[in-house]
């Protein structure tokens, strides 16, 4: 049984890549937008109003916010390659100090004498497999394979996607006006939404589904009660 | 030289444990903030309105984000502890297959024969040490140090303090009303601003401060831009 969690994991492993992304993503998008609509709706603010501030904010967070994971993820990678880059150097320069770290890490390993000189000669034989081991061992960094231009394509995607989804009652009733109550259907369509993504979000970090989906619905509904009684609050003071 | 950048780094070890968290909290406040104030200047909207919605997505935003990134670090915690779990599980009821990885991933790195056996032999011998080398070199996986919590507190901090300066002006002119452009000194307000979280992004990142501060007032203003013109021509149709 243990056994088959991870294997779950192991076939997941492509489609987790970028999905973590998309869940991550879409649940920021949602909430942004939501928010915009529950505050507008606590301070009586009319239709047109929250369609074109849910429309601004969808767009500037969206874009933002997936350059700004993509440059992240360009900023890790660029950090991995450049302690590489001083590893080698080290490696290269100050032998003596690199075999003592690599001597150190295999120690802590509780090899010791002539097993673990042969270890060690052996690592700083091949300067690619030295560097490899500083950079897990000593540093403890592992390079990312996900590329970060996807990374931000993913993220951009989901958040305008999902971040829509807050709007759709309200644009589809201002242009056909119908007697439904648009806060209400709002709240229901972005309700579902948080939770087919909580229910992502839960094979994603392969925690439980029942609780992916209830957590990421409380987010969603704490971020809606937060922007509703802020508006309703704050009407009287500046409108 | 090379090697300064690297002391730098160790340097920053403690400090940027959370500053990350702050760094990336406070761009997000404040674009999140920017774009209403932005996107409600573009459309014309009263100043009230933009001081209600941009504290209701404050609020909002905040709190969830802060949760959401505090429910991540913690699942991300959870997947780790279960894996080990489960490779100590391995360990236990599937030793053969469990020390033939072992046997590979030490082939992998060119060791082989009498000295190869060794070395398995002495992994295999202890554990602890067994599931930590499977953890680390056959799932690529390592436990993040910090705190789910204090990730969680971080991001909550920075998100509200950063991303209340692009509403601080037009508070200030709502209760005090002077003959201030309010929207040219918020944006001047917030670009200071952007460029003093870049320039701590560059030290989390281990990037050129200048690069960094440059990139992260290149987003600001992307997200300012395209709510200013999503505001701006959609107030004809929706107002």
């Amino acid at each position: 049984m243990e056994k088959a969690i991870h294997q779950e994991n192991a076939n997941f492993g492509k489609l987790q890549e970028y999905l973590r992304e998309f869940v991550y993503g879409g649940i920021d998008g949602a909430v942004t937008t939501f928010a915009v609509v529950a505050g507008g709706f606590g301070a009586n603010l009319d239709a047109g109003i929250l369609i074109i501030l849910g429309l601004a904010n969808l767009l500037a967070d969206g874009f933002s916010m997936s350059v700004g994971a993509y440059l992240s993820a360009k900023s890790e990678r660029d950090n991995y390659d450049k302690h590489q880059k001083i590893e080698y150097w080290e490696v290269e320069n100050l032998p003596e100090i690199e075999r003592e770290e690599i001597v150190e890490i295999y120690r802590e390993k509780g090899f010791k004498g002539d097993l673990l000189d042969k270890i060690v000669n052996h690592i700083c034989d091949d300067k690619d497999l030295w560097v490899a081991e500083m950079m897990k061992d000593e540093l403890g960094m592992m390079r990312d394979s996900k590329s970060p231009f996807k990374i931000g394509v993913a993220t951009l995607i989901s958040f305008i996607l999902v971040g829509f989804i807050p709007l759709m009652v309200y644009l589809w009733d201002f242009f056909f006006p119908t007697d439904l109550d648009t806060f209400l259907w709002t709240s229901i369509l972005t309700g579902l939404a948080f939770m087919i993504v909580g229910w992502l979000k839960g094979i994603v970090n392969q925690t439980s589904k029942l609780r992916s989906v209830s957590e990421t619905l409380a987010l969603g509904l704490l971020a809606a009660i937060v922007a509703y009684y802020v508006g309703d609050i704050l009407k009287s003071f500046f409108i």
